[in-house]
């Protein structure tokens, strides 16, 4: 008896569909011995659906969408200063929609320094946290306005709304993956200056703690915490944050564990009212786009979060391996990145 | 015919004093050759002054302390979870409330990586840029508020107040500041969420940059910058960002150019309607206060901002080069606070 995933593919723009093809391959490769089967359907979204159909999300696309069981998603955004799509935003009209529609409360975004991966830093130490990022509040609700816009007298506010719901549901996320982990969670945010939602996320942050005392808990203001991640980032175990916070950190994150090439990264709804999304953390890179020259890695990472999301540990493991090594075995030889998804589907398949 | 400054002093918590102390003496022997004079009134503030008597900063002191020509200040706050400080914020009520009603709308903090100073970047090339963080507006103005707090149905906003006026001041300095130096100018904030305030910016850096138009402009999003911080620094010459990027920003920069007890800051208002004010980025670090373990470059840096300010750059450059050579023959032995202080102060007087 097979199970059957409905799996929703977004390509996207840009590097998307390259990294997407290769993450798609390992992903067939993790489960071809398995009784999983998964039934795909990809989804045309992104600048360049936009630039042809002037559609960024449509209800019919996201009633679809809804109906699967899950989604991988290359990346999406077109080129910088593309007069074109002036008018559009599609990281909130397509990305951010997503994850708010979709009520992904968590946004997962592991960072671990793999043996044979080089940083930035002279000393890393070993690296191996997780960013447990809130993914449907904070400054990225999009209450914002501006008054007199375009004259002298212009105002533009931006609200960031924090409810003791959106905030507690994903601190308790974070401490059951601290019990699983090695017990430490550290909350960032910036209660000295942002006192009220600040203050909201360490009292829930205390509460929840109080049911959990074998977890050790810490506090970092944000700007204190870009610092340990350059100087101690072996202090980190989880760390849970908002989502504005938890975006800043996880590109820093990702750079000091060997380039952004390599973080994964899963939007999740735990409740499983919704299908979650795997995505790269990286963005569509237009520059590079059709050239073969983007690593695949970061997207077949996030295959190994789907497959781990969908129970399917062992898959998961396996993926990760296949990955681990081929890090571990690369050179200074550049690779297209076709060469690097085959190198991690044949390790698959061996 | 000599030229007095009258200078209020605010040492502040922790390591404050320590650090004001080696400052101080710097900024005499800098100075003792000069027909200036330095009228100093040391104001006591903080965490300390808060637990005697209650107060963060009465509109007494305010008022004092705008009748002087600057302001140095070492650090504030006290120890974190001290249960007496529970209801005092002295971040806010103190150095918030400073910057703000003194309308310190730029805040200028310089970045650069000393020959003979070590941070954690393997290879870290050239670093010399310059943060004009906003000072008055954004995330910061403390325009946030909670329903039904302490409740599973609070809900906690915070509201980020941008103006075209408050804007484009400080985009102005910026260009302005680019303009002496290498010509380059980077906007930082997260205009694809954040599209109202981050609109703002974009239109108003657009706008000056037309008046510019040998200064090279660009953008980055705030998470990528991080990532540039840590993969090539040297890209960066002027850093243009509101309060709450400027603060995130500013501490990675201060890591990776060997450490936050090197990074300094001036508090200013470029008007000259209010004393500008100086201080180290660093805080108060209860943990090590009143042990001799704190660096008093920061602060000393700090003077040296100063005294540029009151237009006296001779004696600034005086101060950096003393600093510059004091790094430069830092060996692994550590040092005292005073000390280093002496070092420094032994350079300026030879
Ligand atoms: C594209 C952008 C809206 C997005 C974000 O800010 O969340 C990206 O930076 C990310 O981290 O996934
Ligand atoms: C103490 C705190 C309010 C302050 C800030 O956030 O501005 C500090 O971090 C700084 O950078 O000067």
């Amino acid at each position: 008896m097979s199970r059957v995933v409905k799996l929703a593919l977004i390509p996207g723009d840009g590097i998307g569909p390259e990294v997407v093809a290769e993450a798609e391959s390992a992903l067939d490769a993790a489960t071809a011995e398995s009784d999983i089967r998964f039934d795909k359907t990809t989804f045309s979204l992104g600048a360049a659906r936009y630039l042809e159909t002037g559609d960024t999300l449509t209800d019919d696309d996201l009633a679809a969408i809804t109906g699967h069981d899950a989604i991988l998603l290359g990346a999406v955004g077109g080129v910088p200063g593309d007069p074109r799509l002036k008018d559009a935003n599609i990281e909130r009209g397509l990305l951010l929609r997503l994850r708010f529609e979709l009520d992904h409360y968590v946004n997962l975004r592991p960072s671990k320094l793999y043996p044979g991966a080089s940083g930035p830093l002279a000393d890393p130490g070993e690296i191996d946290f997780v960013v447990v990022r809130e993914g449907t509040e904070g400054p990225y609700v999009g209450n914002g306005g501006s008054v007199r816009r375009g004259t002298p007298h212009e105002v533009a506010n931006e609200t960031s709304v924090n409810t003791a719901f959106g905030v507690e549901r994903v601190v308790r996320y974070a401490f059951a993956l601290a019990e699983r982990r090695s017990k430490r969670l550290t909350l960032v945010h910036k209660t000295n200056v942002l006192v009220h939602s600040g203050g909201l996320w360490k009292r829930i942050v205390d509460a929840v703690a109080s049911e959990h005392p074998d977890v050790a808990v810490d506090y970092l203001h944000v700007d204190a915490a870009t610092i340990f991640l350059v100087a101690n980032p072996g202090r980190f175990d989880v760390i849970v944050t908002d989502n504005l916070f938890g975006d800043i950190l996880t590109d820093l994150a990702g750079a000091v564990t060997g380039g952004i090439g390599l973080a994964a990264s899963g939007n999740i709804n735990p409740d499983g009212t919704f299908p979650s999304m795997f995505e790269p953390v990286h963005g569509s890179a237009p520059d590079i786009a059709g050239q073969q020259k983007a690593d695949p890695t970061a997207a077949i990472l996030s295959v190994a979060l789907l497959l781990d999301h969908l129970g399917l540990r062992d898959e998961a493991a396996r993926v990760t391996s296949a990955v681990e090594a081929d890090v571990a075995a690369r050179g200074s030889e550049p690779r297209t990145t076709a060469q690097i998804g085959d190198a991690i589907r044949a390790r698959l398949q061996a």
